[in-house]
Order: structure tokens, then C-alpha cells, then sequence
């Protein structure tokens, strides 16, 4: 068997992820239950989730019954949302129950979100109390706080208790905590005092009481604190769970590193959304409905489309003044070549300071330093730029110096302003209050597009005259 | 102290930073070392670290050198590199082996590969022998590999060990070994057969053996496996630590959960640089010089400045060819209508495809399905877009209803070409072996230009004549 599992993840644990999932469908399709059950005996609850999702929807309840109970529980945790909220609806009352019950608060918390309203009433008030009101705590939070995402349960003991009574105490709950790897010790009020890591408990004296050993300085959120706040501090200080308490200084929960990463890296999928002009919250975009997907990428569209009007209105009534040259077209085609570059200027500027702000890195430096900092950059690249773009319009537009020129020096302006915008932009949304990714490349890129037509109109009339 | 502790951290972690750097350069200007010292203690060694970074230069080793010995030796380790690399160049060279001696060997590792080579040799020469070996070991592995950045600091022991006696050795081990929480159980050709977390081990009973108690089916990584895997790996597995074998199965070492975030941030920055046009792996961009800034802008720049020349050069031929409309510059000035929005449909697309497939939210579905999906959302984006720009064209236009349909009906068929060009161009580049993020935002924008202009003339021309 150790053969076996070590050669098979040398292979590579995506492909045996695949084979296990095609190997489910053959067997269920097939009504071999027992060889399902045997196929999925070795395989990690996650792996079984993902096979389960995979397989069509008439099959999925099949499969998860074919799970001992325990399995189950920890199998239900890592499905999807969607096929989660499949599954409860299609269980028997009592199946689902249990389930539900023996989750995790946080994670039920999580699934409560997505249920009807109606199937979470229901759920709740077949909850024994003590769950039941773990997940009322929970979902009294807002969402994206510190206190939705904590889990209640977790060990907190008094200062002067033993080390060796803590360790009795450990096996005694193990099984009722989701993570034993730090206990938190709390004054008579409640409030969290310190903090003991497993490890401190394993290398110190079994006599020594746990006052003596904690650590004092403990880092902690409150329960209002954003979600992305909190998995920076955890990020920070390199923890492995971090306590949360109330406004009183009371401990009520703790939020896991597992947690973190999966905060963080949805947090960075929304930032980037928001760079590539899609709205949304970093959730599933190929989970979600067509119609879901137009309305979020709409938004941006049209108002691009609008201000992209302008620009359409401007070119026509400057380029009908223009006419008189005899080079309103020859004028006019080299439009794209700017805005499109000054966009994509705006575009790497508004990048980089979004990106900065959203993980601390520029939170040392002052925006006006950024912002300058930027306006170098652009101008030295609208510099290099006007220059060879000069050159090529000259070749292009069979010696036409003028409009070379207009072209050149139009560029090294636009991308001055390129820069300055997009990198400026953020930190106004964040100044204001906003999600600075709010102030997204499609944005910048359209917005230089109108101010960029106007300066080259200008520039050029200028220069023909 | 616990008053203090607590209710600065209510005010938020991010102000008191502020705080102590502030206090910290006041301190060291007035040359007071003993109330520098006093204010440092109870600061945590990453916030140590950032605020001996926000000092001058010249005072950055005077704060440093305040520091106890353990302490410095935590401080330097979370230092951005360029401040590492300059206190290692001003230190004495019995100081600098001191620490450098001391850092885990990953860490080690990472700064070598940023100092010079001759500085890296001195260095190398004058560590301990079993350091030296560490960190050769690591500095052998290919860069961004598992191997490269595991620890080798970890406690392995055979099967037929009891509890208590791991125990016992664990607690004569905890200093030497980064990560304590998970056990790993080789056989006597050192390949790993099982695992035991500590929480495993403090619940059993102390007489049982490891074999009794351990997990066979370990997850592990080879050591050429490239680290966005490895992180990956430990994301879906919730795991604190992933050992690291080699191609024999043998145990080499591990890579724990904080690496895990880092590694992530760092993807996801590349990722989201990518979208906005910036080269980069993610390295600290308002930390590197302004010309290597300029380096990295200006590659997508020059393409896309190339590109924009043939869209110049369409336009002015073409133009020229409508001339007799009468038409020509009102139906030029919808150029950049018609590209913005293709741009930004393509990038749209894109940016999801990219974002999708990096984070494994794509591994199930087929490119097919994906690019079908992303046409689908196209012509529907396309077709509202469409009426919408149709009618504000005509009445743009002084009801002039041909240009107006022109541009309506070119809209849809250039955001059909968008979706699907933008969708699949990512899927082109994995199949290569090339990351799908260079299939970037920018690339897609200036690629629809051309074709979104050779489109709408050739829908021009015919809806004119």
C-alpha cells in the first residue's frame, strides 16, 4: 500500500484526482457500490468532494450516501457551495440534520449564507442549542468580519493550572476542537491574557503552570475587523491561528491560517477582476449563471461605451475642422496608436499602486511620492516611445513631418498624464474610502482616450498652423 | 503591561508601527541607545524589522546592533533583501558570520541568492560545517522548486519509537527544528512512510509506538516540483507543513504553511502585473529602480505601439478609400468605440480565463466548454451593446442611420471575436508550456484593434454601397 501511494503521487496527485473520478462514475453507473466504497477508502475527503462534483447531478447523492458517517461530515465541508445546497435540499430531514450538526460553525455559517431563508429556519431549529447557538453567534456578524469567519471553538484555560493538567485536559477535548495548536488563557472576565503554543506545552515542565510559561504579548483582532485585515495580521506575524475577541477585550473565537490563504487568495482574485474590468467578489466565475456574468461585466461596458461616445464626438467635430488640411485622415488614423498607448501606460500605472495598496507594500510610502515616482516612469517611457513612434509616423506618412511630429509629441504629454492618473486614481478611491481596485484599468484606459484626443487635436492644430 | 498591549491593539497594529518607527529614529537621533532598547522589547521581531527599514540608512545598523543576540537574529530574517544585503556589507565579518550562521537555512538560502557571489563565498567558507552542507543542499535546487525552498530542519524518527520517547526527544530537539507540529517517520533507507502531528502524539498514549499511531497515507512533493504546486498542495490539503522527497522517496525536507502565503501573493502578483501589462515575478516593483521599472513596462509597450502602427496604416488606406462618402471622418470617429469596447470585452475575458486556470478553478472544465461559455457571454455583451450604440450613433449622427448600423452590427461581431480570442489565446499558451497570464490583457486589447478595424470597414463598405 505504501508503494502504491507514494508512486501514485510522483505521477502526480492531479491525474490520480481524474482517475479516481472517472473510476466513480464507471462503478456507480454500473451499481457497484461496494467497489465504489472500496475505490474511495484511501482517497483524502477533499479528493472525494472533488469526484463527487464532477460526477452528473442524479449521481452525487448516491455517492456522498456511500460515505461512512464521519466521512461524510468532513467530505459535506469541502463540497462546493452549490452542490452543498443540492444535497441538503435532496436529503431526507434527518440526514441533513446531521450533517448540519456536526459542522463546523464557521463552515455552517458559510452554507447558511447560501441557503433559502426557509431551509435555514427549519435547519436551525433541529440544531441542538449548543450548535444552534454557535451559529447564531456567527451569523449575528457582518459579513467579511473577523467574526463571521472565526470559529468558536477552541481551548481557553485559566493561568494557574499546570502544564500538566493542560495536557490531561487536551486529550480530554481534542476531538471538540478544530485546532489544539495554540490554547488561550483568559482572566475570570473572560478576557485573553495570553496565549500557549503546543509546543511551549510539550518542551516545558509538567509542573510549571501555565502563567509562567505563556506569552503576554498576544496579537489579536476584535470581531468587526475586515476579513483581508485579519489574514494580513496572521500573513505578518506568521501564526497559525489568530484570537478574536469582542469590544470588551473578551476572547469569542479564533481564525485559522487554512482560512488565510483561501481569504487571500480570493481577495486577489477580486483585484484582479477589478483590473480586468469585471465586477464581482471573487467568488466562482464559472459557477455562476450567463446571465450573472453579463450584468457583472456590463457595468464597466457601458460606461466605457459612454465615454467612448465622446471621444467618437470629439474626433468628428475636430476632425471636420481639420478638413481644410487635407490630412484630417492621415491625422485622425494615428488616434488609436495614442489613446491606446496612454491607456496601456494608465493601465500598468493604476496596476501597481492597486496591487501596492492591497498588500501593504506601499503603505511605508506617501502617495506623493508614488505619484512622482510614476510620473517619471511615464515620462521617460512616453520619451522613448514619442520618439519611435515620431519616426515610424514620419516613414508611415510619406514625410509628413508635421503630423510626425504632432504624433511624437502628443504621445510624450499623454503618457504623462497616463501616469499621473492611474497612479493618482487609487489612492483617491482609498482616501474616499473605496476599494481602490474600484479605480480599475478599463477605467484609466477610457478616460485617457477623451483627455488624449483632445491634446493631440490641440497639439497638432499648433503645429500645422 | 496586559492594559497597554490590549488597548493598543484596539486602536489598530498598524498605528502603533507607525508609533515605534517614529520613536525609534527620535530615540537614535538624540543618540538615547538605552530608551531605543527600552522601546523595542515589547515590539514583535517583524515590526522591529520595519521600523529599523524606515530609518535613514546611516542609522539602520546602529538600531540593529541595540538588538539581544536571538533577537537580531529574527529581526534580520524578516528584513527586506536590499536592507539584509547592505547590514551584511556593513557589518564586521565576525558579526555577519554570527548571524548568518543562525538563520534557518531556507532564509539563508534566499539571501545568498541575492548577495554577490564573492560575498556568498567569504560566507560559505566561514559557516559551520553542518550549515554549510544545509544550505549547498538548497542552493543545488533549480529556483521557485520545492527543493529550494523546504527547510531541512525537521525531526524524523522510525517507527518503533513510543510516545513518550518522542516526547523526550522532542524536547531535547524543539530549538533546533523550525516546525515542531508535524513528526515524520522514515524507514532506515530514510524514506518517509508515515506522519504524526504533535497533536497525535500529546492525545496518545504514551506507550504506544509511531507506527501504532502515524498516518500512512502522506501527502508529499518531489523536489523539483515547481513551488506554486507546492503551495497549492498545501492549500487544498489544509496542511501546517508538506514534506519534501527526493527521487528515491527519501525524506529531504519541508515546506511549512507561511511560505505557503507568501508564495501565493507572489503568484498572484505576477498574475495581476501580467493582466496590466507589467513583466515581473512579482518582486517588490516600488522597491526596484526606476530604469529596470521602465524595462519592464516598455516591452508590451513597443508591441503594442507596433501594433497600433498597422492599425494607423488600415485606418489611413481605408479612410482614403471612403472618402467619396462623404462619410469618412464621422465613420473614422467611431474607431475608437468600436476597439475600446472589443478591448475591453477581450480583456474581460481573459483575465478570467487567466485568473481561472491559475487558481485550479479551471482544471475541471474543458477549454472547449470554457471558450463556448466566453462566446456565448460575448454576443450577448455584444448584442446589447450593439442596439445601445446604434441608437446613440444615429443620434450622434444627424440620422444618418447607415454609419449608425455599421457601427451596431460591427460591435457584435467584434465582441463575439474578443470573448473568443481572449478565452482561448490563454489555453493556446498553457498547451505550450508557456504561463497563461503572458496571453495578457493588453496583448488581446491591441490584437482585437486590428481586426476590429478591418471589420468595421469591411461592414461599412457594404452597408454604404
Amino acid at each position: 500500500m505504501m508503494e502504491n501511494v507514494t508512486s501514485a503521487q510522483t505521477i502526480s496527485r492531479h491525474e490520480l484526482r481524474q482517475l479516481v473520478c472517472n473510476q466513480l462514475h464507471t462503478l456507480l453507473e454500473r451499481e457497484n457500490w461496494e467497489g465504489a466504497k472500496a475505490l474511495l477508502i484511501p482517497v483524502q475527503p477533499v479528493d472525494i468532494a472533488e469526484a463527487i462534483e464532477g460526477l452528473p447531478d442524479s449521481m452525487q447523492a448516491i455517492a456522498f450516501r456511500l460515505l461512512s458517517k464521519d466521512e461524510a461530515i468532513e467530505v459535506y465541508e469541502h463540497l462546493d457551495s452549490s452542490v452543498q445546497q443540492n444535497l441538503i435540499q435532496d436529503f431526507k430531514r434527518q440526514e441533513a440534520i446531521e450533517i448540519v450538526e456536526n459542522m463546523s460553525p464557521d463552515d455552517r455559517a458559510r452554507l447558511f449564507d447560501e441557503l433559502p431563508a426557509k431551509v435555514v429556519r427549519q435547519l436551525l431549529a433541529q440544531l441542538s442549542p449548543k450548535e444552534r447557538q454557535a451559529t447564531a453567534l456567527l451569523l449575528g456578524y457582518e459579513e467579511d468580519t473577523a467574526g463571521r469567519i472565526m470559529t468558536p471553538e477552541y481551548i481557553s484555560l485559566k493561568e494557574n493550572i499546570t502544564v500538566m493538567q493542560t495536557l490531561d485536559r487536551i486529550r480530554a477535548q481534542a476531538n471538540a476542537s478544530e485546532l489544539i495548536y495554540y490554547l488561550y488563557v483568559t482572566d475570570n472576565a473572560r478576557r485573553l491574557t495570553g496565549i500557549v503554543s503546543l509546543r511551549d506545552l510539550v518542551v516545558s515542565s509538567p509542573e510549571k503552570t501555565l502563567g509562567e510559561i505563556m506569552t503576554r504579548d498576544v496579537v489579536s483582532v476584535t470581531t468587526e475587523m475586515d476579513q483581508e485585515e485579519v489574514a494580513r495580521s496572521i500573513q505578518r506575524y506568521d501564526l497559525l491561528a489568530l484570537p478574536v475577541v469582542d469590544k470588551e477585550a473578551r476572547l469569542v473565537g479564533v481564525v485559522t491560517v487554512d482560512d488565510t490563504i483561501d481569504i487571500l487568495e480570493r481577495e486577489a482574485t477580486e483585484d484582479m477582476y477589478a483590473i480586468g474590468g469585471v465586477q464581482g467578489d471573487g467568488d466562482k466565475y464559472f459557477q455562476t449563471s450567463l446571465l450573472v456574468v453579463a450584468r457583472k461585466r456590463i457595468f464597466w461596458l457601458l460606461i466605457l461605451l459612454a465615454t467612448n461616445t465622446v471621444t467618437g464626438a470629439i474626433i468628428q467635430t475636430q476632425g471636420a475642422l481639420l478638413e481644410y488640411t487635407g490630412q484630417a485622415i492621415a491625422i485622425v488614423a494615428f488616434i488609436p496608436l495614442l489613446t491606446g498607448t496612454g491607456g496601456n501606460i494608465g493601465a500598468q500605472s493604476s496596476t501597481v499602486v492597486i496591487r501596492g495598496l492591497n498588500t501593504d507594500e506601499l503603505r511605508a510610502l506617501g502617495p506623493l511620492q508614488v505619484i512622482f515616482r510614476e510620473a517619471m516612469a511615464g515620462l521617460l517611457l512616453g520619451t522613448s516611445l514619442g520618439i519611435m513612434a515620431t519616426l515610424w509616423a514620419h516613414y508611415l506618412m510619406q514625410k509628413n513631418i508635421f503630423v510626425a511630429l504632432s504624433v511624437g509629441s502628443s504621445l510624450v504629454v499623454i503618457s504623462l498624464l497616463a501616469s499621473v492618473s492611474g497612479s493618482s486614481l487609487p489612492f483617491l478611491f482609498r482616501t474616499l474610502g473605496l476599494d481602490p481596485a474600484l479605480m480599475s484599468a478599463p477605467f484609466i484606459t477610457t478616460a485617457v482616450d477623451v483627455l488624449g484626443v483632445l491634446i493631440y487635436f490641440a497639439i497638432a492644430r499648433s503645429i500645422l498652423n
